[in-house]
């Protein structure tokens, strides 16, 4: 099969990888869509020493499931978390901490650039016949997005600002517009803008976030810059989530957090089945979102533009 | 009056200081006993760039009171935030962090290593007859040490990591000897480690801390080194509590924090009324924890002894 593969810090399209075969719990699932990540540049660059198939957003079809032949044909979107169930973790209720965990296309496990993966067929929820392949496509990043109002469930008098109006910002900005909370979100760049102006959603700039103070103030830039701005703009005992990963060791100011008496709140994955049911209700249609789609065999310039500037989501068709 | 003026880095005994005079809604105590504190050592160093008279920890008697004449004669311990009662933080019950903020022997206020010190009445708490002089003393740090345990209830099945056994340290541990959670302390100094031992508080070296795993750890070391060993040892979702400053903006794994989805909670000052009671009590008695006492005149040699790793409480005596 064909696939994006990546190792020693370069991504090389090949078109004679062995397609995989699943094990007795585990389902193959046909790619029909998947989607750059931020994650997946970083992990271009040496975030982490990843080499196999990259890619963890997908929307396929199952294919061949040795113990649920019942579920072969069904439209899959796919958890990137395979945990053990066994370890302190698992049972302590957090898989997706699991000590052994692989995760799809970014540790021990070949990922969705391909026309084939495989995943547990725990890790597989049925997509509703609703939700379009363009929009099933979003259904992990849009997860991890609504696991910031999972863990800080926001009222209708928290003043909230996300700084970050990327790929995941946007989605984020989706997902607290669903809230009965004030929200302002930083933007830089013109298309940014006019996106979350079509949303109907408050933008604004640094500056004017700098004169403000906000409750609770969700970082999606992954620079330190952003963290910055964050700790600039929170108000005393209020709340910074953290929802994108950093290069290194930033340096940060920690006696600010201690004396103004802030939480930093380190946000990952989230779960798939209220993201589905959004995308089912219409209430989150990330598709003006979409900028391009490209086959895998044109994979090495879709990474060149999603690597731009302010670009919104690239796909990969196998 | 004498007592200990900090200017341009430098602390000085000064004998000619002019008796501070109350406003009305103030009084004047005389300082019985005054304890040195982390943060005193950090304002030397230029944590702050505070010029006056340096201290925040006593025990003293109101001797002025020009609107409550009826409190002449008590025995008292101080609130350090004086606040303005009109900024938003103010009005929105967050007094400690007032925009307009003066803080004792910190901020804009002349402290408490003096024969006199002045401060609102409301911040002047009544100290109870079985609470002796050297008990309350330790009023103000106490209040800090409660607030983790006020910020963050401790359960019975909570396992519990508290880097670091100084001052604050100790007390802090015997903070969380008052609740249901399984806490082990690491300290470096076999001086630490005595005391913790006379309190029965368990105590583990580094490498110990570093092969289990916590769902809250405490870093009160207010050492770069302290944050990376609690980012080692809490388990994911855990929570860290950073209750010291540091000096400057050390580097920090925020990946991890994310990835890992931990909360870092800074705590900073806490309320009196607890820390009394506890006191009163005799369930919290701190008076293991001092070293030697000096009086004002030889301040220098009482900050040359608090400055030594592993040093305890030293007190000074007006």
């Amino acid at each position: 099969m064909q696939g994006l593969y990546l190792q020693d810090k370069q991504l090389h399209y090949r078109s004679n990888l062995a397609s995989p075969i699943p094990k007795p719990h585990e389902a193959r699932v046909k790619v029909h869509l998947a989607g750059i990540c931020a994650t997946d540049l970083a992990l271009i660059q040496g975030y982490y020493p990843f080499s196999g198939i990259l890619g963890h957003e997908f929307y396929g079809e199952i294919e061949e499931a040795p113990n649920a032949p019942e579920r072969i044909g069904e439209r899959v979107v796919g958890a990137i978390n395979i945990s053990c169930g066994q370890c302190p973790n698992c049972q302590a209720a957090r898989p997706t901490h699991c000590d052994n965990r692989e995760v799809l296309g970014i540790l021990n496990h070949d990922g969705a650039f391909a026309d084939y993966l495989c995943l547990p067929l725990a890790n597989l929820y049925r997509v509703p016949e609703s939700v379009t392949a363009e929009m099933a496509v979003f259904t992990e990043p849009l997860a991890a997005a609504l696991a910031i109002v999972e863990q800080t469930p926001l009222r209708p008098q928290d003043k909230v600002l996300l700084i970050g109006a990327g790929r995941l910002g946007q989605l984020i900005a989706l997902c607290l517009k669903q809230t009965p909370a004030q929200v302002q979100v930083v933007a830089r760049y013109p298309e940014q803008q006019a996106l979350l102006s079509a949303q109907s959603i408050d933008w604004i700039n640094e500056q004017a976030a700098q004169r403000q103070r906000f409750d609770i103030v969700i970082e999606a830039t992954g620079n330190p810059s952003g963290l910055a701005l964050a700790l600039d703009c929170v108000r005393p005992r209020g709340k910074i989530i953290l929802k994108s990963t950093y290069k290194g060791s930033p340096e940060v100011d920690l006696s600010r957090i201690v004396v103004n008496e802030i939480s930093l709140i380190g946000s990952r994955c989230g779960d798939f089945t209220p993201a589905l049911r959004l995308l089912a209700e219409g209430r989150i249609d990330p598709r003006p979102l979409i900028r391009a789609s490209y086959p895998l065999s044109q994979g090495l310039a879709a990474f060149a533009q999603a690597r731009q500037a302010a670009a919104m989501k690239v796909l990969l068709t196998p």
